[in-house]
């Protein structure tokens, strides 16, 4: 692999050594399942192993992935340029397919990058080769899928089981800094939407301030864009998570429900608050209460050892002791994210998983109650450290009222 | 199907006939196909038959439409209230699939929704039956088709190759009236945009600026998330098209491209124009008026009748003429859009394209060149009427100078 010149380098971005690091442990992965190639397709994954960001993944892209020699990266024939200027990939380790491909029913560039995998002897076809592919990647349509399948008969392919997610799961200190930045972003869009919501005024005015603050970051970083638009169902749509926002105007009365993150060089800290326009009726401000219980029983024990399914027991006692009860997960793995989602789709704060935790892992807390017709967030971004949980943000865990 | 109730109908939204209408149209489709059933994927295609409209989309979902009888609506759990209480669909017309299966590399949601198809009865196997899957869809993965495929062993699954993106080609005058309230978001956007950029000033900030312009809108009607975030590719950046922005400052003698779309109830109008700050090299100049040139010599044309094809043959004399190429399409379809993409997939105006332009249809024209280090971006969103391109914006299609 060509080492970054000083012309083409990310400023203040991952040393070479740390590339070579990642790529090293997606590597040993690979041993382990006897896997000749891997193709690479979620957008996070392209980033984390290249430094690949653009706004291109709406159509086709990845990074192939053998077990020895140089990774070749594809795509869109007018975004290969820009993939070339942005990664340590030299010139040759970027091919751009013809724009004749694009959004055509009767062909697919996966047929023409699995001719190139083919021609750049990408795979290995002695005793036969596993081809890995991610099966619950974004952006690799079920068209994809098929054309690569087809285009290269002798591979066998196999799911890869998000098997660069789980490399990423534990970050480096490099990636632990960037996370840290986010949080400071999350921190003062948080402040901001906080101050935004207010009887009268129209849920997109609120929005427009929170978007504003997201992006303007702080004064030393600005803030990147986030893989999900603000959320803030508001009255009875409060009950439901992930309904986005309208131009109704916020009424006495009611609460609304604010899950945002910020986000720096595409690492994202997610946080979610609720806010009441009034008085809070008993059932808001008593679940209220419970989520900030729960939250301490959570960040008490949140550190390495730990497993997933222990913190979601946890949480679970102390609801149960108030009589309520919650079917969805309370948290998962966070770090690098791209459009839909923030998530990793690792580790998930729930019963049944006994992945342990360790120094190092990031999870998004969140501990959402939603009713009929209501509902309550109090969410936390973390790291885990050797000393157990560190918030990445440090607003108050309280329900917020503005009367 | 159910009626919409006064109280669950979304407030000036299309017509329950509309809907009907919508879906008697894919029914069409499907029968010329000996469709038994399809399977509706694509967060666009999904608010288009039913109204659904939610940040749901990285958990998989879907709207499964038979033949005959009620189609159906599957959403995880924490997703199905909100689709009930925003869509015309009943009850019993929308299931949850159970929070356990979310992000499990060894279960999938579509394994379950293939059983509750089976249940349901929704898939015809008298004498075989085809189930319609929309192979390019965003959001159905390989793995997602695998589960699908497997839990229907008896169904014969074929790529719909955007069958319901087709019917969405042509606009009724409902939706066309939301194409013109994106516009003068798009517009008003814009302005903001180009008063943004500034020598000195961190690119984030002048994003802020444009997020917020876009969730504002206007007086009368609150802007809708873009399904692409702004995009504007400066300096040396500005040779390729989707890169997005830094906290970099914009430089004196330095060119921005800016790309950005209104929004409002999903439907998009996307536009696109270039900013110098300084005194405009030569070939930047020159191009601008290329591009002028070559837009009015497109939307002179761009009439019920005429093809793609025939568009693109104009635009290409116009460049050809003064010695420019252009590799990639000059526009595509427009209408819904969720991210990552704001275009239909449907019909692209380039070479090698007959299908005949029709009122009603609505285009992003884009005239981007991307050069090795510079670039230029003019667009415009269009609708065809009877009596040819009708604008969604009207700003100047000049270069904008600031000195």
């Amino acid at each position: 692999m060509q080492q970054p010149s000083p012309s083409t380098a990310r400023p203040l971005g991952p040393t070479p050594a740390e590339y070579e690091q990642r790529l090293l442990r997606v590597r040993q992965e690979m041993a382990r399942r006897s896997m000749a190639t891997l193709v690479v397709t979620d957008p996070a994954n392209l980033y984390y192993l290249t430094g690949y960001n653009a706004w291109s993944f709406y159509t086709p892209q990845c990074l192939v992935v053998p077990a020895e020699g140089d990774p070749v990266l594809f795509a869109r024939e007018m975004d290969a340029a820009g993939a070339r200027s942005t990664t340590y990939l030299s010139g040759d380790l970027v091919e751009g397919y013809p724009e004749r491909l694009v959004h055509r029913p009767d062909v697919h560039p996966f047929a023409w990058i699995a001719e190139r995998i083919r021609e750049r002897g990408l795979v290995d076809h002695a005793g036969g080769s596993t081809v890995g592919i991610e099966g619950d990647s974004q952006f690799f349509s079920a068209r994809g899928y098929l054309a690569l399948r087809s285009g290269l008969p002798d591979a066998a392919l196999e799911d890869s089981r998000e098997l660069v997610n789980w490399v990423r799961v534990v970050k480096s200190d490099y990636e632990l800094a960037q996370m840290r930045i986010a949080g400071t972003i999350a921190q003062r869009a948080m402040e901001v939407a906080l101050e935004a919501v207010a009887v009268g005024r129209r849920q997109c005015d609120a929005v427009a301030d929170i978007l504003a603050a997201q992006a303007t970051g702080t004064t030393d970083h600005g803030g990147d864009y986030t893989a999900i638009v603000p959320m803030l169902p508001t009255g009875d749509g409060a009950g439901t998570p992930h309904l986005t926002w309208t131009d109704d105007v916020f009424r006495d009365g009611e609460a609304t429900t604010i899950e945002i993150a910020g986000a720096y060089r595409r690492y994202h800290a997610p946080i979610a608050r609720t806010i009441m326009l009034g008085d809070p009726p008993e059932r808001l401000a008593s679940t209220a209460a419970v989520a900030r219980d729960g939250m301490a029983a959570v960040l008490a024990e949140l550190r390495p050892g730990r497993t997933p399914q222990e913190i979601h027991a946890l949480w679970d006692a102390v609801i149960r002791a108030r009589g309520l009860s919650k079917a969805s997960r309370i948290g998962y793995s966070i770090g690098v994210g791209y459009p839909p989602d923030w998530g990793e789709r690792t580790i998930s704060l729930r019963s049944g998983e006994s992945f342990p935790l360790a120094a190092g892992m990031c999870f998004h807390v969140i501990l959402g109650m939603w009713m009929d017709g209501w509902g309550y967030e109090l969410s936390e971004p973390v790291v885990i450290t050797a000393d157990g949980a560190e918030r990445l943000t440090n607003l108050t865990q309280d329900l917020t009222i503005r009367k």
